[in-house]
């Protein structure tokens, strides 16, 4: 099956160019100006717009049973949604239940997983540590493309990863040539200021925060790169949400670590004053951790995003109801954790980024899909416009406007964070596989449209990782006496 | 008992100027030009000599029993030692059992210091957690003189206090006005390295320095600061010895946090290249936690020093005999960790600080003397040259010329870390509690003679961390609905 | 003439107790509890109230003539509100035009202040260079009692120091043993950005801000710490208005070198909105140089004083009236940069500073008397409460309560930057030379009770600077060939 | 004419894979596996070899007329060292003397640069300002192909730019499309050192890095930073040589602004030792501007190209003899500044950055080809190995082995800074223009086979740099009285 666009402008992570684009057989198959149409070819004609890589959204969590409940969005709602913002890829997380076997937990989201509609893919959770899972990560490296390993350094009791476990994980990432990632937030000091909140009363919503303050990612962060760092193993750290992670990124990179960190649209753009809201439903809908932030933390993360310090933007989209928020009513330490925004993402970086002059075009791109398809190994397969590439594709208008609002979103969920916000700049087609899968706010892809994607071990920066580890060896003194 | 120091200068934290200084019945009670001495005193002519403050050695453990031996040095020699440097007070440090009582640990280390020559008193450190130790924090604050609370981050399976401790400790030490002490190293990471260093075969004490490499301090260091900025509590670095310790605590002054960093004599001026050592014996003597490190270090910790980023100098004096050390021949984790230095730390000081132009004389007295005796709410009857200040002084020859060795010290092991240094700038007569406690080589003080020294709680740096609190305080929002 | 104050509580920068204080022919005597007044001694009841040494302003401008005019503010008037407000101590500027002996502009500047009813001394500007500069910063030097040189790296055209002159200055200054000290302001580019916006029809006071962005300042502060460095002379940065200026001084503090910071009252608690008040005379009131900022600065000021980054508190007090200000009507470059400040220096750092848990009240003094004292070496006879010191004293009533408007102080201006600001903590007492000046709203004070205050040269901290110098002395290869 | 390159390993700045490469008509025109020859090609096996982009010097003085003589290697034999190493472009200087017009020297060297063998372009230098340096600019932007123009803050008295002329060009670079690149020395220091040297008798090659301390460089790299961020227009530093100018620019990245810098394979790989050779003739071969530094210094300039803070390798190849050197016997000063590398860079790098694990082969490429293309807006027809691509190769053979020597090199001059380094990983072969130019030691390359090398104005980064300025316009304030 054939498909040519015509008329557009490719935008990669580095180039822009006019040029026609060839996609058949799920990859684009040749690029070049004034291309005519192979026979039975579909020819949409793009003039005005953008041709770029689908999103890849690095980090969502669908249908995840979490804190007493499951998740709204289902792996069919949720990638609808994915499609419908321009996302052709998202990376999930498998999370074994402390003691359940890895290769278990794996199989059951491999089950939910079956009836996606975009491209999908899996980072494993290590909640836990005995020789099974030492065992388990490498079959699941070796034989099911998982590259990519999560640590919890936050959810004390439940699947918190202690620096043992880290640093056992990140030694067996580091012998498989996988990356490890952190949620990097100090799990005992949120417990000790839940605790100590609980106890004086403050039980709404504005607790959240005061019970998980900078420093407490902060500090996580720091923790965990110095553990891969000592250990000589790559890290990502998901959702970084404050300066201090940030500063924590870019003093261990300026050392030549390597460290890669994410940033949520929401986080940069949506403020801690959220929870200050009359209504404790709206204010309990941006439960969700780390929390959203003094607006200062914006301008820090925008500016990371700008240096390289940051590489990639995500949602952890894990959409709950009001219905489920309201489970902590009287505790908010029994909201279920998580927002949406795998439809928005794109939309968001482009009014915030591009619009602003923060961004340019390429690197929207390198941001939104380029670099997390380096990062996990995907690239040049996904995030990339170019011949021998898959055929994932989000066709843009730079001047097509729109009013975000949960009245008209994709997903199960009654509240947008971002509602309200009007964009310039949106996806018109979204192409997944070769296929188009969203059209104008049509969607057509349907349940099991989408294919779970291997992921190779041995991203290229592990070249020079290897060869430092070799080089530092060490070796005994000789010693007569 | 009367005694007129005639025709010195006085050298105090902040000022230079010529006086006599008079000591009656242990205190200083006149400072003045040309003062007559009283009947009955004992005048002694310090022409060209400087008068000032006692050291203060905040970091000593004598007679302690650790990794199944005692140091050498009791708290009589090693009180000998600290008076014949200079030395008047020192710091040490009762460390209970994790499962001993408090108060049971504290009681021991008081019946063992009897015989100390000079001053001391001690830091209580806190290897576990339940109800009785957080009462025995408030007995012994509000009876003992005990104001601050010491915290091993390092010793996994033996007296290392993990996050859940620290959490609770810190947050005690708040509530009593005392101040949290922390030995910043990464317990797992040195667990864990040690055990790979040991299964390659690298089993001698070069392996020491490789099991704790610089970001193993680095974390725990940034750790400890973020959970006490967290809680609002003040903390005090131990022993800061790579340039991520200094980088961490600057970076958490700056925000404006009340954190305090430690420096040793011989991270100052011993660098790594001691573990490389051929003779077995010599390596070992070096082993101490944290290792010497590389001489950029060195650099960076003189510079912390003079900056204030650092304000105390210490010695961690925990002496232990060849045959001590000789424990961990095939091991390296067994050799006891420990060096000497309370005899030299005031003329190394000297030497490498102030003849070299990094530290004015009066900043010499800061970092020996003053800056620990305002951190630990001793300010001003110890640390001061001035009247109603106890009279805890040494006199001090800057042109003394002298070669440090173990040969002539007076600690009771066979090295020492400083051997062959030559200074210029030794102390002439060293005065505790208004008396000759030692004089141009002559050890005149007796056991026993050293006074117990209560440390009251809320040094004035609290005056402000209090009002932060009491403002802090989080309030609940009005919700209707 | 004797004075006792009794039942009060000494403040001084380091501690608080409670002691009678006696002052006796301008000097303090006797500090002491229970003390009874000798004969003929004015006893004052100081009970509840806290004894601390008298402000001192390091910067402040009485009567300087200006862009075309002459501040209003005279050293009468000026001295008066100073008084009024705690403060017993101002350091002025004398300004030479360029090309104007130095000797003849200091002759001029000790006559205008002959009438100053507080203590008053100066720094020198260097606004030009020959060989009778050279000779000139001798002769003020060793007999003049001038131990600090001004630059003003901003004021293109008319007084601004190029980089050759800061060079030559700055090694004077260290060969003379004084302090070089910098307005730090590019004058290129605030030149660039004034004929820019005037071009642009920005003729406003809102052009004021934006002539002169923080990396302006930044860069200067950068400049002038590099150049001073390099030289090894130390260095004291005026009004330092943003976090790029602290940064500048932080890393060269981190490095071993000599650089001390000053802020202003106004750039602590005032930003940067003022400049879009739809009123220009009020708008135009603020304009000053550097500008009021964003509030972000705000923070990180106060954090650099708290860290020790930033030492002193001043006011930059130079006092233009509406009629003034009002030449600048059409063209802001036109508008005389000033405003006042020295009588709320101390209320306004009470209340924004102690108040609110930022600074002890020990802190509080070193901020606003002790450190400037130190640094220009007039410690301990200023800046301390201490036997032996000038009775230069305020009494500090904390439970005091005023609101501060221009319709009450004792400036000749129109217009208050603190207007309105609400303070608890006021002066109820000021004391200089051991003469009752100023009581609870009356000044006692006439014209010329001020005294001249010589300042010696070679401050404390040269020592360590003369040594460094000494030991970095280059020497010649020795080459054959 | 074709060439087939077969059996390679292609590696780019992103990815490595197996490949054949076909050039033709000076392009690459296709890149596949098993390319079979078309009719006439020659076809080349460099089984085992990698296929790179040539390298791109950016930094480079062929014939310059220079402190009173000519550099030796003129742009025939510059450009063959080139070829001879690997490199396939050089970005020379055009620099006017002040007050020379610049198209006349543009034209001048353009002239000068008809014989070079590799292909080249220029960055005008701007050493003075009028009205007509003003149109100038404009001119060589949109004619010639001109896209930077290098301002050197040093060598008062000569070429130094003022800050007023920094101003004004980096305004007008901006308005341009342009980029600013500056020689970071801040001038007046170096002037002021190295009077103090020579009155101290100081007058051999070791005073040389005396009158040159990292502070200078640092600072210059502030302040040029600090004006370009003002302006809002993008700033190359060349040849970073000091921890500080890297601070800097990490500083400025972490704010967003778009700085980029360079550094010299010689800074990476020599240190300051080399003054202190009692031989004069080879301390003085050494002699360049920044000079080499402390190693330190080396280890922060690999962590901040491994960190992207730094993009670009050069080599200032600037080469003097022995004779030309001695014109400064007496007088360091007038040593000719200068140092070859041209042809070494690409080796040095590959040993010291790839083979000690600090880089991938991947890295190497970017920091020796892809970066300096992006910045001077030559990407991707420099730079890749890509359909469309110039054909600009260098063939590595990871294995091959050399040991760098002035009696193997291609330059004329006597010394080699790099002489006795052995390497493994070598060119073995150099298409430029896909032509084979150099083949294992043989020069093939003919004077005048080199093109003349156009750059467009508005690298793609300009895109978000436009529309921040457009954002930023200032509005005045509306005011009624």
């Amino acid at each position: 099956m054939a498909l040519l666009l015509k008329g557009g402008k490719v935008v990669t992570h580095e180039m822009t160019y006019t040029a026609d684009v060839l996609c058949e057989d799920g990859k684009i198959t040749r690029i070049a100006q004034d291309l005519s149409a192979p026979e039975g070819a579909e020819v949409i004609d793009v003039t005005g717009k953008l041709i770029m890589p689908g999103g890849i959204d690095p980090h969502t969590h669908m249908q995840l049973p979490f804190m007493g409940t499951v998740a709204a969005d289902d792996f069919a709602s949720g990638t609808a949604a994915a499609l419908a913002g321009g996302t052709t890829t998202i990376i999930d997380f498998v999370i074994p239940s402390p003691g359940q076997p890895l290769m278990e937990a794996y199989h059951q989201w491999r089950d939910w997983s079956e009836k996606s509609m975009s491209n999908y893919t899996f980072h494993v959770a290590i909640t836990w540590w005995d020789d099974s899972v030492h065992q388990d990560m490498e079959t699941l490296a070796t034989e099911y493309g998982i590259n990519s390993f999560k640590h919890f350094m936050a959810y004390k009791n439940a699947i918190m990863a202690t620096d043992d476990i880290l640093v056992s994980s990140f030694t067996r990432c580091m012998e498989l040539g996988a990356i490890a990632t952190v949620h990097a937030e100090n799990g005992e000091l949120v417990y000790h200021l839940q605790q100590q909140l609980m106890e004086k009363g403050i039980t709404g919503p504005e607790a959240h925060p005061l019970s998980r303050p900078p420093m407490v990612e902060g500090e996580a962060a720091y923790r965990a790169i110095s553990i891969s760092e000592t250990i000589g193993a790559p890290l990502y750290l998901v959702h970084c949400s404050v300066q201090e992670s940030i500063d924590a990124i870019r003093y261990a990179q300026s050392r030549g670590h390597h460290v890669y960190g994410e940033v949520l649209a929401g986080h940069l753009t949506v403020d801690d004053s959220v929870y200050q809201d009359a209504n404790w439903e709206r204010a309990a809908a941006h439960v969700m951790s780390p929390p959203f932030r003094e607006k200062k933390h914006q301008d820090a993360l925008w500016k990371a995003l700008q240096a390289g310090t940051l590489q990639t933007t995500a949602t952890d989209h894990c959409a709950f109801c009001n219905e489920q928020k309201a489970m902590g009513k009287d505790n908010f330490t029994q909201i279920p954790n998580g927002t949406a925004g795998v439809e928005e993402r794109l939309a968001v970086l482009w009014e915030k980024g591009v619009n602003s002059g923060k961004l340019t075009a390429n690197e929207f791109v390198a941001v939104t899909s380029t670099n997390a398809a380096k990062i996990f190994n995907l690239y040049p397969a996904k995030g990339a416009i170019a011949e021998g590439s898959d055929a994932d594709i989000v066709v843009w208008d730079p001047k097509g406007k729109k009013t975000i609002s949960a009245s008209t979103h994709m997903s199960k969920i009654e509240n947008n964070i971002f509602e309200g916000m009007e964009v310039t700049g949106v996806p018109t087609l979204t192409i997944c596989n070769g296929v188009v899968a969203w059209k104008e706010g049509e969607l057509l892809a349907k349940e099991g449209d989408g294919q779970y994607v291997m992921r190779p071990t041995y991203a290229p920066f592990y070249e020079s990782l290897q060869r430092r580890k070799a080089l530092a060896e060490p070796k005994p003194v000789n010693r007569k006496s």
